[in-house]
């Protein structure tokens, strides 16, 4: 399940650097129900809760929705460049 | 990049019902650095996050956690039988 990540064209300042991607894909099966901006309010959630642990730019945030009849994805991209852990709390 | 959920083999009670699927990668590059554990820390803030907005079983999550020299990756299946919308707040 690696490719999905290396799969990316490295750009070539950027091999070196640390990311994150995080996928997000919601399958609502045949009765539907739930929300249709469920994974827009997670991926809000989501992103504040990487800011907790690491410091990331807002412009180091790439984000991708997708959505058919019964499935919606979301993929988020940051790029961590000057990562610094936060002690969290 | 729907196959990643699509390649799941159904099972026979489960093809109708809800489901969530958390993937996150982390590539360290080549400086290593942060925390080792950054993505087991991560999952337990996003499955808190996803609660917020659902109710989940502590049985239907299955998580996989993969690890190679540069790079984790955490995968997070969530079945969602009775998933009920929760209102935030």
């Amino acid at each position: 399940m690696f490719g999905f990540l290396r799969s990316r064209k490295p750009s070539s300042a950027q091999t070196a650097k640390e990311r994150l991607q995080i996928l997000l894909a919601h399958e609502r099966g045949s009765g539907g129900g739930s929300d249709p901006d469920f994974l827009a309010s997670l991926q809000r959630d989501i992103l504040e809760v990487v800011r907790r642990h690491i410091e990331i730019d807002r412009d180091a945030v790439e984000i991708k929705l997708e959505r058919s009849d019964d499935l919606s994805s979301l993929e988020i991209n940051i790029d961590m460049p000057g990562a610094k852990a936060r002690t969290p709390g």
